[in-house]
């Protein structure tokens, strides 16, 4: 087999087989093929798509280039959550301890954050102490005496797709269903999981800005999890704000604590007791939805989430005084942007909000960025609220007063008031998409 | 500028502005920009097309990327031909001398075969001697003394396309109209020439299969051309058989030499003396095609194009007594493959036919393959001719009876005969497109 006989077939629009998929992804990840063939492929792939089958293949294939974790000794179901990222998105923090105070196992291994979009890993880096990358045998460790861990991905894991990613990110390739599909679920699937929530995000702070790319992709992963055998299910929920109010890597740690107390805003809690009843469901805790929000609902009320939380996070050597407030990461300055006029909130450019707040040191713009843990901000108003001239839009909270003036443009830029009526909210919550 | 933009542009089928094509393919020219980066690109292009600006700027980057070469003071239009290549096409060998002698100056930079089809340099270089890499001065000397050279691309002429080719031929982007058009005008121009004749082939034997893809490469090349200030014309021209019935480097060379004494074939004359025509009007020395037909053949008759040949020949060290036989390399054996039932020649695989000559030795399947020179076969057997069970169709030229077999085989498969009646002849001169 040659891989431009591959490339050739691909860029006619032809099937590929198994095999043929299987050579360029494994000669790749091997060192055998050249990144410019393989850019030439994906490219093809991202042009003229790929069939379910092909898709199962890639997804396969990558995650056969690594190891695949077994927590087969660890009593419970083994059931994951993975998000498509937004802005202001912790409910990682949130769900994993609620589903494991009820009874699943959940290895949960996750990203970081690039341009506009945080990452679990740098929210649980504000936690002084908190160590992500723990190896294979403590990962085990963890999950077995806590019921879950978070961790960053190994080497050891689906390593096709980190050299993938890698070309895809420098090669305008990564917009692609399938190439995402296979990138998500070859990493999910490598925790030996038995089903997966996928929480697929919608709107402007999203990856997919309409719900039309949002299905197809749910579709796209719904399909390949079932060819594989793992069970799934997609929520599709909005991103056209932010969720919850806080963004940027210490506050949003803060706010999932505010959630495991009780305290949370009303989207992200109720988001995040939606995507542990799933979970649960999923996992045959609970006989189906309805229950799995109750008993997500009773271990959020008693506190066994909250302590969990902490468990884990002594576990893998963060401070568990973060909750008495004090030991997290603050920015020294705090700037209100106000609003410009009165009227109602009709939209929120989302990506430009979490944009903002990766120019103040959220995020990083490269990958190699370094994250200001304290930076970042507040939304203090929401889609469909009022608000008055001279009120307080976001409250930024920065360190680095230098790119102060670029965000709170920004922030003016990504808000849009209409003076005459309040309008209409989008639904958090959009569809449930089962296989 | 990022590479990642351009290529975002370009992938959503945007069209891009001449700075951003020159900032891809001066960087990758510079090695600034990475080959993973522009073979996506390339991908991107083949599947997404190009409009006629952008193609004109891809053309002039290739071009500006290396020298172009000055032929103002030797008097005499500056004009040049380019075939898009198949089996058997001799044509440069014959039309250049043609052309010279009736008073145009021709710089012809010419390239290598490839797979099924052949290279002009590669009939030049069997002849005894001969020299395809005179420096630019000696190229030029060469032009001024004779009226016309034939040499390959140097590192100097359009190195933008040398490394654009490398890449493309290993990520199966070579189909493409707009990079096909790039590629041989940026060559071409780099001559220095006023007009260039452009002979487009199609057929079983052509790298255009169809009359359709065939019209849309002349449209593309003539649009490009007259943007950028050259007078040109496309002859559409048959190749789904053989030109003429030699195939293989010095076989050609003889054959060439053949027409130029007034003993050539048929057509393979015909084709001669009009692309010589159409240069000669072209280049205003003719009043028109009619009149042009007329000046080649007189050319031809009188003898001074063969003498025009010779003179070249010496001038670039071959040994002109290839002209009384006997010095030009022969294949040590030769074997007839006979029709196995009666019948009319209804088709012929002429790119099947191309790689038996191959196989044998006359080109390369990869390009670090050595040639043969005497290697090839010559065609007893064309379109709509009447053959009967055991007469020659084909006779092989071969110094390794290793892939004798192979050769044979291809032969037979290549051929079809039509039992009943005679079947019609595709015309050799199919159409003549001008801007």
């Amino acid at each position: 087999m040659r891989a431009v006989d591959v490339l050739k077939r691909k860029r006619a629009g032809a099937e590929l087989s198994r095999e043929e998929i299987a050579f360029l992804v494994n000669g790749f990840t091997a060192g055998e093929i050249p990144d410019y063939q393989v850019s030439a492929f994906l490219m093809a792939v991202c042009l003229r798509g790929m069939s379910a089958e092909e898709t199962v293949a890639l997804t396969e294939t990558m995650l056969r280039s690594g190891v695949i974790l077994d927590f087969s000794d660890v009593s419970g179901p083994k059931i994951d959550k993975h998000s498509t990222g937004g802005v202001g998105d912790k409910t990682s923090l949130i769900i994993a301890p609620l589903a494991a105070s009820a009874g699943l196992v959940v290895p949960m291994i996750s990203g970081r954050g690039l341009g506009h979009s945080g990452g679990t890993l740098d929210k649980l880096e504000a936690i002084p102490g908190f160590n992500v990358r723990l190896d294979e045998k403590r990962f085990h460790e963890v999950v077995s005496e806590i019921g879950f861990a978070m961790v960053g991905q190994t080497e050891a894991i689906a390593p096709a797709d980190r050299k993938l990613y890698a070309l895809r990110d420098v090669t305008a390739t990564v917009e692609s269903f399938p190439l995402i599909t296979g990138s998500i679920l070859s990493k999910k699937l490598a925790e030996g999981i038995e089903g997966l929530v996928l929480d697929v995000k919608v709107g402007s702070g999203a990856f997919m800005k309409t719900r039309e790319d949002a299905e197809t992709l749910a579709r796209s992963m719904l399909s390949t999890a079932a060819r594989m055998g793992t069970k799934a299910v997609v929520l599709l929920t909005d991103m056209s704000q932010p969720l919850g109010t806080h963004v940027g890597n210490a506050l949003e740690v803060e706010e999932s604590l505010a959630v495991l107390r009780g305290e949370g805003p009303r989207d992200l809690n109720r988001l995040c007791i939606r995507l542990t009843a799933h979970m649960l469901a999923l996992g045959g805790i609970a006989s189906g939805v309805e229950d799995g929000e109750r008993r997500a609902q009773e271990e959020l009320r008693s506190g066994r989430g909250l302590s969990k939380f902490l468990d884990m996070v002594r576990a893998q050597g963060g401070d568990p005084r973060i909750v008495d407030g004090g030991v997290l990461p603050r920015a020294r300055a705090q700037k209100e942007v106000a609003a410009e006029a009165n009227g109602f909130v009709a939209a929120i450019d989302t990506e430009m909000l979490g944009t903002a707040a990766m120019v103040l040191g959220a995020g990083r713009e490269k990958v190699e960025d370094v994250i200001d843990p304290g930076a970042g901000l507040v939304v203090g108003k929401k889609l469909g609220d009022e608000v008055r001239k001279g009120e307080p839009l976001v409250t930024l909270h920065y360190n680095d007063p230098s790119r102060l003036f670029e965000a709170e443009g920004m922030i003016q830029q990504a808000y849009s008031l209409d003076g005459a009526r309040r309008p209409s909210v989008p639904e958090l919550i959009q569809a449930v998409l089962e296989p």
